[in-house]
């Protein structure tokens, strides 16, 4: 089956991070529908393009912003559709604003907050990987594959520093 | 002249703090429209009182809410009527989730932050007779004689404080 | 169809904020399969428990810890169903611990967290229900009827709230 | 109509991040009165300066400090024009020390936080045109014609940001 | 010889934990004249007392305030007395607003800062001891004394949990 | 095999917390040696007792403070022997200081910093057992036994909380 | 005697840090074996490496991780030798979520938590020292020496510091 | 008269920082005696220059340093001088964790806590000439001038500034 996620991020800096979930929904072979819009600056496109992401086929949706990071909590409101959300470093605190604006909030809008950043950027798009896994079996099974890669990845830099260190 | 204040709370819970701010317009002669709206539960209600604000008459918006405290920046989003917020402690983080989702708003959508909860709500309805007063004569002298009440008060206070401690 | 989804916490006493999640799974129709298992004083029964989550037939599965909250992190390292995490005060810290313990998670392994306590229990329930809906109508449409209802119930508070504040 | 501002500022570096309020300003065509004072090297100064800004034609008061940052409440103490201020980053705790030295005024001297840095000037300079909109039409519709080229620029961003991601 | 310190609190709530710093200063045989009087609400009042505290003679100044304290920094930019400051816990977050607000003084006016509260407030007066102390022998020998003392009492709480606790 | 710990804290009230310390070391047949001694107060005591604590027998040291908790660093300046610490909620600031203040040693002076507060405390005990347990085939007989146990207190409380909620 | 201390990280990136670890050992002549192996990633590894370490001859374990820092606990869960963990800056929060993921362990998984990063990462190595020098007089003297050492090292800088500042 | 104050830091690196405090001192004619003195490396030359500091003449001490930041509070326990104390950013969390371990000190045993880092520095020197000037006309004329000096300053910026942008 084929299956495409909204990703919307507040601003196009925030690409940078932003592209490491559209990279990882590609291992998946799950396509993405990129957008730049902002909770603030543009708040009806937002609410427009949240309204009918269910029925332009959007699986879930991925939302990126920094600073007082509102725009997963806006999409939220508008979709049933699951929304994961990526807190971005943009302010001098350090993402700490951004993360609890993302993660705290309130009962019966929920919004699954990722980790701050290019780490949380990538999660997402494993983690909605993971949501389509629920009901695709070859999703499932790739999913099954990435761990083991994962894990003999690890198993390849741990030996490289065994070699090095415990002669 | 007679002025209207939007005061919009994300939770009748929020009340508690709100009504501060309420009362602090009345001591200015400024009336307040009061509603509980949602940024993220009753966005097109929120969206719709704040579209129309102005020219329902409301002179600025005082918002108030807690946890990922998203109402303030929804409701600059769509006004530009001065909008005053006030983060409210709702969660176990004491208020610090909602003070830097109201505070850290974006370059282009300002928002006006109080202090967290009571003072701050008190402190918002001052804040918009200070605004007033940019152009009414008499809020002005209201807020010139409130110091002087604020300032008598301090000083009785200390007179007791003296009389209990300085002998 | 009918679903079942594995809810794990790592003390008994989380019992009072997980009930959230259960609860709210119930109003969608969901079952529960609830279990009290640490990462750290049952490692072997919580792996066990994961590994053959899928295949005894759990849809996803929502942890809740505090503290060093390692739970979800580690859940999730031995699944590919999707994991909601709830982060619970319980120490001196108010969660900042458990929320950053479990939000943080390092690439390749991710975990979707909900805010700290109730309301973040309350929405694990709720995401797993968006997650579900994401291909089955009927739960799609408790979805949209859920936000129709919590709409309904913000505006009867704020007409109360209205009546007694805005005369 | 022509408006001055009052901008004040602790220390001369703080003009880097100052100037994004005196740009936003003459955005709107309103000028400014820009002055370096400390309240705490130069606090006869300060008072000074802020006790005669009404009757030299001041509109509103801009302060930006950081550290312990007491400009902007000392300002507050001595008019009764809107005072919007601007924490800036300045020691190793990131502006965090600004932000709570400003946000956290008592109860009877508000003053308006607008984000740290940069964001924040900008924001502060927007702000007194919303304030100063409040009673003048052509103000206010220079904010809908910001608000609008604001959509307009995220717009053009988010064509580029397509055009690249989504084929 | 016979001294008196100023005691300046912001409001007369703190008057609890400042009487700590009274009390202490009676230990030493040091006298204490007691205001309340606020950096905001009566700045020159304020400003006033702390500009005449040298001829008045007193020979140091104790400045405690919650939330926003900025008393200390305003006091000290007004004397060349030390100012000794204690930050109050008066708000959600637990004092660190006032602890930030009072230690971060910028270079070229010192505040010296004490703990959070009543340890805090206590502290400021046998701090104030030790900078007398270091002209007047009398003082020094007390400050030595009450070392002593509190080595002592130390030692007796340790024997009573000693015979409970190691038999 | 007999052995004494060393339990060292630097007010009694901070014997509520470290009791728990006494006790796990009792599960595992360890004696304590308890006193009550402050970096502050009592430096040359706490010095004393530290350097005599090897030649007096003691396996390993314990040391619980709040505040700016010195008393673990103070200790392992003078002694070889292993120091174990609890940083003890006792401020505002929720023990937050006590932690930063003991985990954060400098390179040179190590010290095993433990959880805040009750659970700190009784896991130090435990920590001390497992270093014992390096040598002592009893206590490492012990440990097993231990987590056996916990692990099988765990399987109880969920086999409750299991009948009571998956129906 | 001869010992090995076994050291995990959780990914290669950490040896940076954890070769601080590693080279203070040396200084003891204590051997290491090295490892990497995450607790999210490779968790069956890391199990077994755990699982086996006694009887394989460590005496010890040294952990090593960044962000949502699980794997000291986690390898805490699985042995009862005693774990030193080192929580390592890995992500924009500095260390912060490290350090609470990996100090905040709840009561019967204790874990010895040294300092964010290299500092930490030495006073790990140093810190394993201690606990065999509790039985083994050879490395008990060295570390008599190893602190003869330091102190000279600081009062040579101190040489140098005295004679071009103290003149 | 003629003053020595003794300037302590944990680390020659220190000195970087605490060269402020020995110039601020020189701007006064006030002569400094500095060491670096570890509490944890170098314990009992710490507390044997410390004891030993009045007789030998020194007027107060001031202590710098970073991370777990114990000086200032060790040397506090030896002495009746007033100790000013400087915290230092030594570690990822920048500060933070000094300050706390500096600012924080139990009731009894006073440390005078200035900002983190060089103003922090500058500042203990400026707050001794203070301390001395409770009884030195002639340092509490130059600290007059002092400030008006700093005024001056203040005020050719400003000029500058305003020359640049109020035209």
């Amino acid at each position: 089956m084929s299956y495409t996620v909204g990703i919307v991020m507040g601003s196009d800096n925030d690409m940078e991070v932003m592209q490491e979930a559209v990279l990882a929904l590609r291992e998946f072979g799950i396509k993405s529908e990129v957008i730049v819009s902002s909770a603030h600056r543009t708040p009806e496109r937002t609410l427009e393009w949240t309204k009918t992401a269910r029925e332009r086929g959007l699986s879930a949706i991925i939302a990126g912003a920094g600073a007082a990071a509102h725009l997963a909590g806006v999409v939220s409101s508008k979709t049933t559709l699951p929304v994961v959300a990526v807190p971005i470093s943009a302010t001098s605190l350090n993402g700490l604003d951004a993360l609890l604006s993302t993660v705290q909030m309130p009962a019966g809008v929920p919004v699954a907050c990722m980790a701050i950043g290019k780490a949380g950027a990538r999660n997402a798009g494993i983690y909605v990987a993971m949501m389509l896994g629920m009901n695709d079996e070859e999703i499932a099974r790739k999913l099954d594959q990435y761990k083991l890669d994962m894990a003999t990845k690890v198993m390849e830099k741990s030996k490289r520093i065994e070699q090095e260190w415990n002669q």
